[in-house]
């Protein structure tokens, strides 16, 4: 077998063996492949795709390269959730309690951010003392008492997938339905959820750009998981608005408590309906009480509990976060109705604040963030506050644009 | 500017400016750009294409890389002739000093084999004492003089073009008509010759698989030339039998000594073709002149004598080329007509008797080779002899497959 044999083949839009993506991707694993070829071919498959089949042969390749944790064999009931992508996405730090209040067992694994997009782990770090590195012992403990865990992906699980991604990033091969697809699905495998719901994320910020693309992506989603007997269920939505009203790290932490706590708002639906869809994946019940249960969860306040008790098994200490006191209220310059919140607006704006980190080199500020005072639909007067910033100083310029991404 | 932008614009198939083809191309020459970058980048050219702007843009970027002799500045009647690739194309060395003989000034730098492909160097450096790298001023001289000279590219001329060549042998991404054809135009027009003549051949064995890609990339090769006020005709060839009875690297400077001293066949045939169009287009004078004056300077010897004084001026000395004594005549099993000879085939037994470099370690034999006894259409007895090895020992195995070119 031959590298340029291989490149040259998904070149001309042909089918790759999975003995031919085993030679090109472990070999690159194993530093035997060098970085050039490895891009040339990633762009091949970007621009020509790959089938179902070569899909799940890159995605058992991913999962091979490293351990695996079989958490199905060791515990009943064990689910799992994957979002896309979206800002102000703080809905782990939501469901995952729900679901441990409820019997499910999650076991979540989660990225940091880049660019204008956050992370999960981003967020977990701006709780003081907050572990985010646990062992496989320390994860399958905590899942099997407390019964929810989220910590940094370990380096142990799906190596290549690394490596790969480390590579996409720089040489413009993001944007690949089926490279997505065994990104994703291998790290979930690795894991070993019975049930996985996926929330795909579509539009202008999203990676994928269109209903079809995001409709694409979870069919490759599921029946990549149908071959590892494992059930996927995808929601597919338009990531155009912010998911919650609180884009930052400790403002996201402090809005999932005020979820918990019973706070009407659409993230609360959002996680409610994930938390009662793997619900019923996992036992099977109907959805209208799966739905209840879920709210209840909150309601009895066993949730909120269950969110105490799994940051503090990680060290955190919820009552030591900080959100800055330098506030700036952005005011409405006429009366109006909201007609658009722009979430790409909105995480440019986080990102100047400093809530995520531009190059890798950049450190995150914690205590900034922003809070729409205002959704869509309301009704705004003249001089009203539009949203908050917690800002570092207030010496930070602003322009007229940094706030257009409110329409109304 | 930003290279992912850049490569990203390219993956989504869009028109890449002057200004970011330059920014990723001379920022990968300063090796800014990584080889990752530029082979990604390279890949997305390749399967997506550049339309004539962009190509007139890299080739004019791949020209300004290096110095410029603009030769046609120096002396008038500057020809150039390339071919992109042939079994037995020994051309270059009877048109040369045809087009010498005949007033004509002919700078021609040519490349090295590698693989089954020969190269004019390679044939050049089987002449003891022959000098292929000649200056600047060793080759404007030459050429003033004489009319012909025939040396490797210069490390001066197009440096950019030597670098993304070598990544683009090893990253699978050969096979594309803006590339190829801003690679060769760059360096023709570097040099300066006023009026080019390309052979651009297709068939299973060409870089031009399809006749309709041929005359794609002859329409990219002479629109680049007429933005550069230089004008470029092309031939459209089928390389699917051997230009010449000759293969290896001796016995084919011995082939074109044979075609100079009058020899009838469809090597001599295409070089009158080629030298008298070359004439009609600097001369201007009808086709059916020049076609006299081309066969003339054969028939006169002025061509022969150009040919002589040319590998003296280089320092050659003919009369101690050495073709191998040790000789295999390869007999017909069966009478028949001779229905095709396969370049590649044949290209591959020549390379099996040692006349090219397999990989850049190799060394060559230059007193290998083969001679076909039988051209298409002759007429073939059992026992008959169909070709003649000339082989560097009487060990060497062959099986029935490695003459199975020859279709009788």
């Amino acid at each position: 077998m031959n590298i340029i044999d291989i490149i040259t083949k998904k070149k001309n839009n042909e089918e790759l063996s999975y003995e031919e993506l085993s030679y090109a991707f472990n070999g690159y694993l194993r530093k035997e492949i060098p970085d050039y070829q490895m891009s040339s071919l990633l762009m091949a498959i970007v621009i020509n795709g790959m089938n179902l089949k070569e899909t799940i042969s890159l995605t058992d390749i991913f999962l091979k390269s490293g351990e695996q944790y079989h958490l199905r064999d060791i515990m009943d009931d064990v689910v799992d959730k994957h979002s896309t992508g979206g800002v102000g996405d703080t809905t782990t730090l939501i469901l995952g309690p729900m679901c441990a209040s409820l019997g499910l067992k999650m076991a979540k694994m989660s990225g940091r951010g880049l660019g204008i997009t956050g992370g999960t782990i981003d967020k977990l770090e701006s709780i003081p003392g907050f572990r985010v590195n646990l062992s496989k012992e320390e994860l399958i403990n905590q899942v099997k008492t407390i019964g929810f865990a989220n910590c940094a992906q370990s380096d142990n699980l799906t190596p290549l997938d690394k490596v790969i991604y480390a590579l996409r990033d720089v040489t413009g091969t993001t944007e690949s339905i089926p490279l997505i697809a065994s990104s994703i699905m291998s790290k979930k495998i690795a894991l070993g959820a019975k049930n996985i719901l996926i929330d795909v994320k579509y539009g202008s910020g999203a990676l994928m750009k269109t209903k079809e693309d995001a409709e694409e992506l979870a069919n490759y989603l599921k029946k990549i998981g149908a071959y590892y007997e494992t059930n996927v269920e995808c929601l597919i939505d338009n990531m155009s608005n912010p998911l919650s009203q609180a884009i930052g790290n400790v403002i996201e932490v402090i809005e999932a408590i005020s979820v918990l706590r019973g706070k009407e708002c659409i993230l609360k639906k959002t996680c409610v309906e994930i938390t009662a869809k793997l619900l019923v994946m996992s036992k099977g019940i109907p959805y209208e009480d799966a739905e209840h249960l879920a709210e209840n969860s909150i309601t009895s306040g066993k949730a909120l509990n269950k969110f105490m008790e799994f940051v503090s098994a990680q060290g955190g200490s919820i009552e030591r976060v900080y959100l800055s006191d330098k506030r700036i209220e952005v005011k409405a310059k006429h009366d109006g109705i909201i007609k658009n919140i722009d979430a790409l607006g909105a995480a440019k704006l986080a990102a100047k604040l400093g809530a995520s980190k531009m190059t890798l080199d950049d450190t995150i500020d914690y205590s900034v963030g922003i809070y729409l005072k205002k959704v869509k639909g309301d009704e705004v007067k003249k001089d009203e506050s539009l949203m908050t910033l917690y800002v570092k100083d207030y010496n930070q310029e602003f322009i007229e644009e940094d706030f257009s991404f409110i329409e109304y």
